[in-house]
């Protein structure tokens, strides 16, 4: 009886993973994900709703139940190896653990967050963000370089300019990278930050006008770097097989004349 | 008789149909369109002149006969095949039925929405135009996840700054994807979104900072799919067709190499 | 002796010809642009300096001289051939014109627009500016589409939005064609132009939005028509070099063998 | 014995070359690096604290011990050979030399600059800088035009709007740069430059029209330039390799095809 059970399991283990993988669950899914946001923008129309919060709440039941079938169809180890179900495994998890908390706020963010799973869910998207990712690793060199340029132009700022009239602007550290970052944007960088500082401190505009030429100049390295990183991937592939190709063919035109070779000799 | 009204109808049918796609005829008709721009432009300055609308209601009968003269001259099936006809089609009917409406504001619209037929009438507009529609499939993925983004965030700046100070820029949804719109396009985002936000609510620079970046990704992953999308179909052809030649070469110097075999064979 | 005139100065024109293409004498020339450049500079701390004044004057001259010189030795025909030439003729000519001219701002134009000179004079720069000229071809159509967009909505804004609040921005078809062209550039476009306009009239937000998104797409499509522009010249002329060297290669290969083929034809 | 001396200090300096050159220690010195960048940070908080000055000395101390060993180990002409090594050196000479400076300013310029350090110590960092320093060349052209074109700018703007109104944008030659420099990066170039002074000059607007639109062209030109250098490195080694196989193959066949000839020939 034992055994059958176990055979019984098996069966209905495989048929679940089918299940779960199969288009029309997947497409149901990404229905529900897209109701659950639909709840969530009327959400904030409608604060506090009764309805809505109902709604959302079976929404949230329906997530776990696609979460255990996925657990069992798949097992725990093919689930978990998938980085975007450790992803969808947490966000359910964390919205039955704050489900009765007193953080609101917390319960809030995790409920907008969960139409993140759109992303694994549609492939269109997730392919994008897969290409994303696998970018990074070509970007680290530029991003350290950023982070540099950005550190060590906050504490010229913070030390030269903190005194200096703009409390706000240069004040600490933490506030300098805000302000760089707002000046890397172009944001009023001349109209609020730099005019009022040089007006104090003339040799300020050495400091902003170089920011911001030597940030463009990281910042167009970076979108070079991510271009470079697409175009490369694409075309060497397709380029590649032609070459093989003429390659092959040069091989056996070599080896057909190679033939007609020997034959001669052969018959000297 | 009836036959021959029949073969005159469908004589005069072809050359009409030869007429509307002569150069000349299509000339005339940019002609037309630039006038009426200009007609358009002048009334501007000149609201409500009674010459101009004249001028304007002549140019809108013309363009009621250049759609009758197509529409007999190619057939309503062939007609109506080219998306762009059935947006002159429009055009067009709508100038017609809302000739004499109490809506004066629609009226105007349509006044200028005709300029837009310069799109199919010039060859070099119109080219620009299908490109760009081609591109657009490519190009779902990532509309979809900006849309996902905006939404995202739109949710989470409604859900906790609309009750902090700036009603007008977090009030609802729609004024936050407003307020978003313009953070992306890096607008006032510190001076007068972020930093009265922050000055509130502490964490809202991760907020604002994470959205800049993730944004300008995202942005940054549809310029390089437009710029890959026009590269790839130029150059993949031309090389495709060199290629081609290559291979058909090698092809003729293999079977020459395998004829001479044979005569070797032969011979031997 | 008329004879002997001729040749005299025949022998003298090839002289000057060959000296005003000397490296030498065109470093003398840029030297003393950039010398002119450097006075005006200067003037601008001390206007109305009198040695400055007579310094510019005697580089006037110099010009002059040039020119003269460059007509000889290259003869007329030859001078006005190259359009560069056709603008230093326009420029220097216009300096002697507007010499005691009343128009004071028209000859302090002149003055600084001399300095233009300096793009055919270095090669660097001329090569940049010619290949900018070349790619204007291949821009037409979406300069064209440019003006199309901006023209539609102009015409819009001036029509609807003139009567509102803001005569400044869309008051009439000029003042809503630059109000655009900062739209465009995303300069205070929400905070100084769409907000104030959309209180008024809500559906403004759209034409905003959806002037921001087309126009950014065209602009990205001109982006993107300059670097296939590039792009396209440099690297096709290598690859269809190697490519024709490939195709030579093959047929020489080809004709090889067919003359084998002969050999073995003739014996048998 | 002086021999022996001299042998020890020579198999010492192998040593040490090979010390300095190990993996670990140049990870201990980017380690070392990373410590007193946070160190400097720290410090913008707690001013003038002297545990952290102390640490900020000990790690001059360290950086000057670093230098001995490299310059002993690598010898002063192989170690003043690398530009980066230079870099350092000045950097911890001026250290030490403005140690106990009463230009407290410079001091801490100094403190700051070290961690520039960070990029020849980090090989992902200094590849960028090093890519970046080979495309300068490239770009000469590009940034002299960018230079014309802001002098000319500049002097219109300050001979004609500097008596307008606005003294504080073109008020000078070296205020007008500045101001330039706000323009080409759209910062309120409309709202707080363009506007007011097209009020008193109406034909401004073209004068800044014209400059954005040719600002724009050359940093468009700029930004393909860089593109092109980058791309055209990578991508052409890779076709010149797989080109000269396909050449080299070519010569093969074409050698075996000339041998069967003279085969043919001499049986004759």
């Amino acid at each position: 009886m034992w055994v059958d059970t176990m055979g019984v399991l098996g069966t209905l283990r495989t048929n679940v993973g089918k299940m779960v993988e199969h288009k029309h669950f997947q497409m149901l899914i990404i229905g529900i994900i897209l109701l659950n946001g639909l709840i969530i923008i009327v959400e904030t129309y409608a604060r506090g709703n009764d309805l809505l919060l109902i709604f959302d709440q079976i929404i949230v039941w329906i997530f776990v139940l696609e979460m255990v079938l996925k657990l069992f169809g798949l097992g725990t180890k093919r689930y978990f190896s998938d980085g975007w179900n450790i992803f969808d495994f947490s966000i359910v998890v964390a919205s039955i653990a704050f489900y009765a908390t007193p953080f609101v706020s917390v319960l809030r963010l995790i409920r907008v967050l969960r139409l993140i799973r759109m992303i694994p869910a549609i492939p269109a998207l997730r392919k994008i963000i897969d290409a994303l990712m696998k970018s990074i690793p070509a970007l680290t060199g530029v991003l350290g370089l950023c982070m540099l340029i950005f550190t060590i132009y906050a504490i010229i700022g913070t030390t030269f300019f903190s005194d200096v009239l703009d409390y706000e602007f240069f004040g600490s550290f933490h506030t300098s990278l805000f302000t760089l970052m707002q000046v890397v944007t172009f944001e009023s960088w001349a109209s609020q930050v730099a005019r009022p500082i040089i007006n104090e401190v003339p040799w300020a505009w050495f400091y902003f006008v170089s920011f911001i030429i030597i940030g463009a100049l990281v910042i167009l390295n970076l979108v070079v770097a991510v271009i470079l990183n697409y175009l490369g991937q694409e075309d060497e592939e397709v380029r590649e097989e032609q070459m093989e190709r003429l390659y092959k063919e040069n091989r056996e035109l070599k080896e057909d004349i190679q033939e007609i070779k020997q034959m001669l000799l052969s018959k000297k």
